[in-house]
């Protein structure tokens, strides 16, 4: 069972992810006003609403804003089920990235592109958590995620059905957009600090870089993926 | 004054703000790896360096790890200052970006992208915070950012230097990439519950949007702002 506190998040939620909303609690007490919004989407998709003491949505999080939906578990799908959909494969394949706030914001932007699935080795990196289902804005709930014991051996695995691997890193020569990506393709991230690890990005058939102005000169790895997976979808909407 | 505490944006901050950081805290007790880090950074920069119990950081930062620095104040740039600079002006307009958490990483992205300075209105916009700080990971001290009272008259007077303004808004039929951004430019930016107030909107050139698939069908603002970002940079780097 996930708990989505924050408004917007449960507002999306709502809108998005009815099948797998529980129950909702709406604080008795007066509150903002887009809690007006929350039962309304309660009541129309039929979803058990609770009124309940303010006292007691804080004992269930700690960031309410006046409402807090309970969530049937995310489940993970497997390696099939994301290559059964019809679409050209377009993965998106993280190494170790641990952080739930970029893990959430990199599974809202991968839905958003279009992404036909997300896959993570099961260790060293977020699960599934209350953190990334919010920061996700319940996208979580619909991309479908795999997780898998060895993300090299997978790679291999879908490298045989057919799929190229483009690997993100800092410090290359190849540009982000210098691929076709129309093709059946699988973007590998690493993480904030370490980036790739080396075997990850041996398996890679290109890795490529966004390059980087500026005195920080570290693109937050979110943002990366933003950029990558628009860069996707950019070509497949007009193909070069 | 302003206080950094996560540890990589301590490292960052010590890596490219070193003219404003003014003191660095180290706790006495055993701590992470990457602390020895901070301690080389600082000797070579020359910033004192204060060893304190634990407890004291505390104080200082609820969320430390260990090191904490103190900087001097983000100081805003006038508009002449921004535009002052050799480059094509390709400007960032925030239009009542409140969350902190959204203008640090756009402020980092727009720093790693090359922007030019970024330009925020006075009301209903994040300051440059701590916590703005602390997410942009030191860029919010690099980037030129100014403030002004009247945003659309701002975008008035820059017009008449030259400018073009392509606004971002969800729903549009023409698309992200559908602009020459070679040219002098401004990217307008909206909060992302409200999106664009109608006045800023209808001050722009041109409105454009990044088309989002699956279900939950909004793109947080720093996604998108990256999106944009780095198409900019894209044709800046290739022209069409």
């Amino acid at each position: 069972m996930q708990t989505v506190s924050r408004l917007n998040a449960v507002i999306e939620t709502l809108r998005s992810a009815s099948g797998r909303v529980q129950r909702v609690f709406i604080q008795e007490e007066r509150g903002p006003y887009k809690l007006a919004e929350v039962i309304r989407l309660a009541k129309a998709q039929g979803v058990p609403l609770h009124f309940v003491p303010k006292r007691k949505l804080d004992l269930m999080a700690r960031d309410h804003q006046g409402a807090v939906i309970h969530l049937a578990a995310a489940e993970f799908s497997s390696l099939e089920d994301i290559l059964g959909s019809p679409q050209v494969p377009f993965l998106v394949l993280l190494d170790e990235v641990e952080d739930p706030q970029n893990l959430g914001a990199i599974i809202r932007t991968a839905e958003c592109a279009g992404a036909t699935g997300v896959i993570l080795p099961e260790r060293r990196s977020a699960g599934l958590t209350d953190a990334v289902m919010q920061v996700s804005a319940g996208a979580a709930a619909h991309v479908k995620v795999a997780r898998v014991t060895n993300l090299v051996r997978t790679m291999e695995e879908l490298k045989s059905k057919g799929l190229w691997f483009v690997g993100a890193e800092a410090g290359r020569k190849e540009l982000w957009y210098e691929f076709d990506y129309t093709g059946p393709v699988g973007l590998v991230l690493g993480s904030e600090g370490r980036g790739l690890r080396r075997l990850v990005s041996e398996k890679c058939d290109q890795v490529l870089s966004i390059p980087v102005c500026g005195r920080v000169n570290s693109l937050n790895v979110a943002a990366a993926a933003a950029v990558f997976f628009f860069e996707v979808a950019r070509q497949r909407l007009r193909p070069a």
